[in-house]
């Protein structure tokens, strides 16, 4: 076995989740993932913990979905797992990332919709989500499976505690501000952060991860931003995706390619033409884009703007936070450009001022 | 895909487990039956149902009851899941028989006893065992895979509707005998059975099925038994055994191969020198023996008997059965035999008389 999926499943169990003996953890993963899962189980019975592991297949999703046209119900059984678990760690490793794609999204958001106490409970665990090297992301990477691997082990095995700490200037200096600017290329966008709370996100709830990220004020928003890398909603890839905002809203889009699925997007509801976080990257091991957001928006020297939902735990008691269906992240690079609070330069060509 | 793999899972969906609209269905499959798996999800999606697939891998226990120093706990989340379920198919598929093999039995036989309760709940649902073919049951069978699988279908895809009419007589009869002889080769054994229940099986729990059996009341056994099939306890093969039985209890033991694992067997307790299981193997598709009980036991023109426990079913209420740890199922061939209910011959040759 590659040691460094030993080393992988040791962060994930130590660091990510914090397991302890007698803890029920449920692992989610697929058959690509098979040595990830040998490897957690040694680290869980190392700890004294109990592994059950869900099997998860698109194929096989898709062969019920394509299959089902009654009304989804609410499968009580996996509620009842996940209800009575102290730990979720899923591990993305598809063979296939197209297995879906014949399924009508109107199921899919259906499926999801009747989910979510399911979602909701996973989420009440101390959860991770991670990824396995796989032949699929890495073509989707445009990279071997050597390098893929390469990649994500560069991204994974890091010293998150060094991480956490790295990161704490940042997430201080995010929640003390009222204001934010970022400035690059085509783009100049402002908006309000103040009363909202900023995170530091070190490798708990995502392994990469690497990130400090916020709420914007919903109305406050005001600028324009060009969105350099390309971005996947529903599997439909968009590119040079332009948006002026005005007291918080979208009221000019342009793409350069694909700009039909941009305009469903924006139509979804009225959320989903507001923002819903503030992202910024800064894990440097994470040096291409791989049409991967797990990746992606932790890629350091970006910022990642999301259109749609606010995260619950960003928004401040004072404030409401934006509200949609959608959460949709797109990432601009600031290498060549500046992020400013209140005023104040804190990154300037990717490098922050106090590093 | 394999047809008969779709209609193996349509068996397993409607004769096995009658799933229908809002069930929820655990399948529990290891990485080789993926096709399986993606079929019942299919069958599941059209009937409305809810699947949810646990990942079974021999190397993945084995990894972890290696590691685990502990006392082992009770898995809370997976004793939830089957206490919510309806339905539970469980496929065997292992890649390698022998995964276990280096993980001491008692690590494995306290694990059972604490997840006993999980055990239970499975099988207080509509609940089914079967098996995929893989190419480690193959090899075991000494057979190539593909011939494997026609091994597998042709023991799988009959008409279970049909076999259970078939063997209503053999059950009634069964049911109203007092005593049961057998008489094949050096094999003459006789005990009573008045007062038990004899159960028709049909598919339901067991794919494939064909059997009907019953419980021996426990002091009545006597005579000699020469098993003539070779027979594996906790992963060791013995051969050539035979048992001398007195008021139902075994007081000679020899075995050709192997005579010490025959030893330890009798020794695990008192009721593991008595039986527990006499059954009427009917399936006369699985004409070979592969060393996999879930099909030998139901070998037409044969009788298993088991050592060790009873099962509750079979046990009227006037009646005590045989307690034991152990359940071992031993196989004679009655091909060259006969098999007397009350001193009146049911089978000869094979045959049963009313055929």
């Amino acid at each position: 076995m590659d040691t460094r999926i030993e080393d992988h499943a040791r962060i994930l169990v130590d660091w990510s989740t914090d397991v302890h003996s007698g803890d029920d953890v449920v692992i989610a993963a697929g058959p690509e993932a098979h040595e990830l899962v040998v490897a957690l189980h040694r680290e869980l019975g190392e700890r004294g913990a109990n592994p059950t592991t869900l099997y998860t297949s698109g194929e096989a999703s898709r062969a019920h979905l394509r299959a089902h046209d009654e009304e989804f119900t609410l499968p009580e059984h996996t509620l009842a797992l996940y209800e009575a678990c102290d730990v979720a760690i899923h591990a993305r490793s598809d063979p296939n990332l197209a297995a879906l794609n014949d399924v009508p999204g109107t199921r899919l958001a259906e499926r999801s919709r009747v989910h979510k106490p399911i979602t909701e409970e996973r989420l009440s665990t101390r959860w991770c989500l991670t990824q396995h090297p796989t032949n699929a992301h890495a073509q989707t990477a445009d990279l071997s499976l050597a390098a893929y691997r390469d990649f994500v082990y560069g991204a994974i095995l890091r010293d998150w505690d060094a991480v956490e700490e790295y990161q704490d200037e940042l997430r201080r200096r995010l929640e003390e501000a009222s204001t934010v600017r970022v400035v690059a290329g085509e783009t100049d966008i402002r908006m309000r952060v103040d009363g909202m709370h900023a995170i530091n996100s070190a490798g708990r709830h995502n392994m990469p991860s690497g990130e400090v990220f916020t709420a914007p004020v919903p109305d406050s928003v005001e600028g324009t931003v060009l969105f350099d890398k390309p971005l996947i909603h529903q599997g439909r890839e968009m590119g040079g995706v332009r948006l002026v905002f005005d007291e918080g809203e979208v009221v000019e889009s342009s793409a350069e390619r694909n700009g039909e699925a941009l305009d469903d997007l924006l139509h979804t509801d009225d959320g989903a033409r507001r923002l819903g976080e503030l992202g910024i990257g800064t894990n440097r091991a994470i040096d291409r884009f791989t049409k991967n957001m797990l990746f992606d928006e932790k890629m350091g020297e970006t910022v990642h703007l999301a259109l749609g939902r606010a995260y619950d735990a960003n928004v401040g008691a004072e404030r409401e936070g934006n509200d949609s269906a959608v959460h949709v992240d797109m990432i601009l690079d600031t290498s060549a450009g500046r992020i400013e609070f209140d005023g104040e330069t804190i990154q300037e060509g990717g490098a922050f001022v106090w590093e």
